[in-house]
């Protein structure tokens, strides 16, 4: 007789839904990033309650040298003319890496060091976005839909919001020609 | 201007196969598993040049915190009546945990802890399985096509083969009813 055969967790590839799995969710809000866009303005006058990302991930053992899994659901969206993007992060333990997949829509990952280098990583369905140890990463979606991106993380790694605060070295906006990057 | 936007390497979800990267790419053929299967006779009469896995990985950084990106691709195959499986592993350090999604083909992901109890989680597309820390792996091929199966693992996991050289708990074979599961 065979034993029981355990039906573990899914994700569709083409939307970022999880399946059968001990979901936890996060919606990050308008009102939920003071100091992230650079329109001010243009912020206040929005809706603190509109949804820019969420991110669902998988409850697991957060036992040292285990993995987290995740998805952020980036939504199509400006602040003035800055495109909507997560808040982004360094990891607490810095040297601790990150990986990224595009599952849906289009964007950047933005990446900066620690000595403030950024540079932009196009994401699409299917990029694979190998994030090293020591560098902060932040997603902006360029696109009209929503951004969907898939993530593998130690649970070890923790959240540093606090040393980007004052935003990252480059900041993308809509343009004529589709989107610019100017410097922060 | 906008500047260079990095095009990063790319996995097609349907196949597992990667574009633009680096790849670094390992065959495991019959005769590299001495003493993998029960089989003895039935192994030793198989051409040992016969591939039984391939491994293509991300060549990236190894750096402490890191993460490393491969895709395990098991042919369809039996040795006697025992499918096609990988050596399988626990991690040279131990705690490390591992990601696996299954993209195509259908099998197993047996699982067992140092304490010897195994379990088996079964393999589809958009499976997510997280291999906790302290726990060994191996991937059986239980259908008529390939299994491939994306995996991520931190770079200082490392691999130890010797510790389950005598196999693990469970074995599976084809049967009458497509397979079962007897105790090794």
């Amino acid at each position: 007789m065979n034993p029981d055969i355990i039906l573990p967790p899914q994700v569709a590839w083409a939307s970022g839904a999880f399946a059968n799995g001990p979901l936890i969710r996060k919606a990050t809000r308008v009102g939920d990033l003071t100091g992230v866009f650079s329109d001010t303005l243009a912020w206040q006058q929005r809706d603190p309650n509109d949804v820019v990302y969420h991110v669902e991930m998988l409850d697991s053992t957060a036992d040292a040298g285990a993995l987290y899994v995740g998805v952020t659901h980036l939504n199509a969206g400006k602040i003035g003319d800055e495109f909507y993007m997560t808040r982004g992060h360094f990891h607490k333990q810095r040297e601790q890496g990150e990986v990224y997949f595009g599952l849906s829509g289009e964007g950047l990952l933005l990446l900066q060091t620690e000595q403030g280098e950024a540079r932009l990583e196009r994401v699409a369905p299917g990029s694979v976005h190998i994030i090293p140890p020591f560098t902060a990463h932040r997603l902006i979606n360029t696109g009209t839909e929503t951004l969907s991106s898939l993530a593998v993380w130690p649970t070890v790694a923790g959240h540093d919001y606090a040393a980007l605060a004052g935003g990252f070295a480059l900041r993308v906006f809509a343009s004529d020609s589709g989107w610019e990057v100017r410097h922060g």
